[in-house]
């Protein structure tokens, strides 16, 4: 039994953790040979598919390594044209594999369906540090970006508390909060703006007001795709006329441009920005990264192809993989973490 | 309406994140008075109770911090004689508690439900670093003190590397191996030993002497909890003969003594120790302490008094208070995570 | 003896640990009173004075925590108006104060400069995380910086090296090179961009071709000060012709916009920005503020008011204040560490 | 030119940044072979030397990493027997060798001396965390033993305050107690006994009793070193009559049985152990590392053989080995560093 194991989308802490305990299990329980495809699909669309065997030596040592081993691709898709699927094809058939384990995100489960469909079967593992996998309940990574974005949250605080200012950082996640949920938790944050719920610039102004009269600081924790509601939407656009947003490095930028005029305190922002995708898993991540991996192993063993591995009520199991692709898992309104955050007294920009 | 919050039984991280959470929530949802009861049940069955009052004010900024601002108390026992019980009875009236909210562990919870047969009604928060009670699968300070044995574990490992030793990391865990099992596989240990399954000295002996041949070192994660199976019991005995395992430090230096024999390579053994009860509390136990105290508070608010709040399939929920006490969860020998590191080839130390 | 103490500019990881370490030693060597006063001149110059009394149990426990628990200001200067003189002077004579211990940069030491020439003396302890004082080896709050900065670039390294990229990352740093010379050494970025040595873009795109052939990605570091020497002028121009670096967010992002077009590889810029001013010190910074304060209170003791402390050849001692006004410490090209750089083969973007 | 370089002696985090530095100096500057002799002077005495050749690339990634890339030995020693003499040097010759860069503490260093009077020449590196080499005001790894130490402090901490309990804390450093009194004061320890002044239980217990009434609890940071006084032999014999220290596991435990029948509050003792001496090293200690090694590799340049790395004043400067054998730098009792603890208030144990 030969299995491919390969990486694609950004980089995630754990992967290699994944990529370890993938190919122990496969190794152990199946006798399988495992051969690590280098920079997502990209090595195997090639002419000469760049792969290296993973033995059991090949994979020690790493599980608590930041990035993954083997590469990663954001771009490469083999089903872009006819030539790249057939050269794929004919190189998985030249290599013998006889399935994939492929982890990756929305795109990456994407491409796997489609050369599903045409007789390369995979097993997924999902990738996400946004936590926004559907039907997954928590996802490798993302204990790792909420720890490194608390971190940031609580250096900024510091400052914050030190100059009597109020102070916005902007985390990841551009469809769901959950980083900027979970870190604006963890933190203390004092407002906590999610893509979820759009805020109100007045609200916001209003709890920093009550702050500077006793408190004196105020931090802001605001996750990268949210945004001011509709009665705002003129104050925004007025601030996106002349200040555009990516250049202004995002989302904190124009809230502090719609916030400054509001209040007597200084406002400043600040974007973590790439940090969060990196560096080495938290424990926390490198378990649940090396049950994951495990589990795709299972699923191979008992040639149970075209699932993707999830957390589910704290257990692991498997959804077809056609069922996650092209959605996000939000926060619902009434997430109970939300209604925590709600009822402690964190406001969430609402009016 | 009047609810008492108190910590009673051993330092965990997260206990002000809990604190916090149930006065934040107590107050904002039911505009109740909240009064922090100092030193566990000790500071309610004084002559002169020492109590204070929790505001918004007093309990914010303190989640992150380690430790209880309470303060806390592993022996104050209510019940211990009738004058004792009489004492605390009447102080709570005095007080006019309405109900406590009890964090603490076994021995608390005993104390709050017999206190509830006789008027006082208590809500209980399970209080555990050892993830060991049962019906909960997830107790906040676990995730702390795994990150601090992770950390310790692969300290070590560098010096088991550079000196070809091996070397033996006792971590908590004396009913239960969750920290050990959790850490061990966080830290890539290459033996993890169990309160729950008796280990066999021979066993653990042999994958020494095959890492000796090849990777020239060994790192062994030893529940504080476990034991050499009947087999070894002799030798053991010996062991306990001549070297108390108490004043040697506890079982890694039993294991120290059982192993050096038998091997070539040099054989160390290290205690972590009460390093692994204190400290900040990671952004994980943050969330969830948060998590736990806002549904204590919950609870209260529903009259449900006599219940403990409990994690189950990833949600908050609650039991009796009755049916937790005097037990503990350990591992079952089928438990996937056990299954898992069995299966990526970490010796448990079995035949 | 009644003493002020006071703390002003940006935030600086270290600088409780100075209020402490002054306070206690005033209190225990001269039996002196000391007055914290809040938020830097700002609460000498107030009508009515923001101070507090700091008494040996208000600065305890206080050393490890990140910010100023006097809070400070970036403004406030009683030099502004003759009025503000005035009233800052007769302040500091109804407060009794014998004299000030001025924590702060440049900008502070000017000040208490000048309010010395009018008889309210100081003495003064530098603060900067950027290490560039005259006549200073070592200021507080700079190792803090380091670690901060350090974590962030192997953070980003994980993400360089899974995505075969150049990653740019910007540290802080205007005048002085020394935070992304050390945190790029201890880093082991491969290219490190300093203020004191302006870059060829060619340069620094020859080596991340030559690092694409075989190690395949590339970590740069810069200085928020760094800039292309004189051949890339007109690049860099016409890059500010359109992309304004102010809104781009730094000299990483116009770093991205020249070498993007030379090289093959993705480049991506990253601004660590303000997280490494906050947050706890490292404890190396704690004892080094620690020997600050006292030796400030030792100077104070002794009447040398009008003196700096500062670390020279590894001990402290001190210069006149007026010596360091209004000048930074840049690394001197022949610098050892700059050398040393060099010679393991750092690239400092030198033809 | 051919260098052989070896590490020896206990594992010290910095070791892997020495070993770049100096190679990458050394292949940089003088086109040199280089040579890593594996596992300490055991390398280079076996009949069939254990060495690797260190290229640029292997030494690449390295520096962040604890532990040696090339192992060490506490044991090896060449000079032992006139075989084990001959076999080294015959070894070195076949190998070609020019001279070592010899990586180590004491004993390795007294190697080096010996080893140069028969032929063999060497640079030295000086290693150890307890940072009491004669001539040397900073070693590598001490820095991180520090932060090791001060993290396990402040864990302890928040047990000792919740618990209103005396936490005794045992760093390392048997002669020296440089380890314990930079991590005392980090971490803000109330009592720092050191091996360089007897303590007196008396004095100890007066401290503890003080902050009972106030505080309620007490952390105690003792170095391995540290004993009672004279005064308090009877005391401490009588303890060691009837528990072995070095079963107790360290000082901490003497000094609890001396303590604890003196107090109400109940006394732990925690001896930290291994943890210290592996690990990462702190950034700080990665470019420390680095400039020794580079160093060491200039002195190779400039055939300055039988001289060791120090720094003094804050720079890198060298000393003859000779001069440094058999001696540890100790605390002077004028120490400012010392001076400074006990003039903001930190106990030393003194009458």
């Amino acid at each position: 039994m030969r299995i491919g194991v390969l990486t694609g989308g950004g980089d995630c802490p754990g992967l290699n953790a994944v990529i370890r305990a993938v190919t122990k299990s496969l190794i152990r329980q199946c006798g399988a040979e495992v051969v690590g495809i280098e920079d997502g699909f990209s090595g195997l669309m090639d002419a000469n598919p760049r792969t290296r065997v993973l033995d059991w030596r090949s994979v020690s040592g790493i599980a608590h390594r930041g990035g993954t081993i083997l590469g990663t691709s954001n771009k490469a898709n083999p089903l872009r044209s006819p030539a790249d699927t057939e050269r794929t094809l004919a190189n998985a058939r030249a290599l013998a594999l006889e399935g994939l384990v492929v982890i990756g995100g929305d795109g990456t489960m994407s491409i796997a369906h489609g050369l599903a469909d045409l007789g390369l079967r995979s097993v997924g593992v999902p990738k996400t540090i946004d936590n926004d996998i559907v039907g997954c309940e928590r996802s490798f990574g993302f204990d790792t970006a909420v720890a490194t974005a608390t971190d940031g949250l609580m250096r900024i605080e510091t400052t914050a508390m030190s100059h009597s200012r109020v102070m916005i950082v902007e985390t990841m996640g551009r469809h769901a909060g959950w980083i900027a949920l979970e870190a604006g938790l963890a933190a203390a944050a004092d407002i906590v703006l999610l893509p979820e719920i759009d805020y109100t610039v007045e609200a916001v102004a209003r709890v920093c007001r009550e702050r500077e009269a006793h408190q004196r600081y105020t931090v802001i924790c605001i996750g990268e795709g949210a945004k001011a509601r509709g009665a705002d939407l003129t104050v925004q656009h007025r601030v996106e006329g002349s200040f555009d947003p990516v250049r202004l490095g995002g989302v904190a930028h124009v809230l502090r441009e719609q916030l400054q005029p509001l209040l007597k305190s200084e406002v400043r922002a600040t974007v973590l920005g790439h940090v969060q995708r990196g560096g080495q898993p938290t424990p926390f991540d490198r378990v649940l990264a090396t049950r994951y991996g495990h589990h795709a192993a299972q699923l191979v063993a008992a040639g149970r192809f075209g699932e993707m591995v999830t957390l589910q009520g704290g257990d692991l199991r498997s959804v077809p993989m056609a069922r996650v692709a092209n959605q996000q898992r939000t926060i619902a309104l009434d997430d109970p973490l939300l209604v925590t955050a709600r009822e402690i007294g964190v406001s969430l920009g609402e009016h």
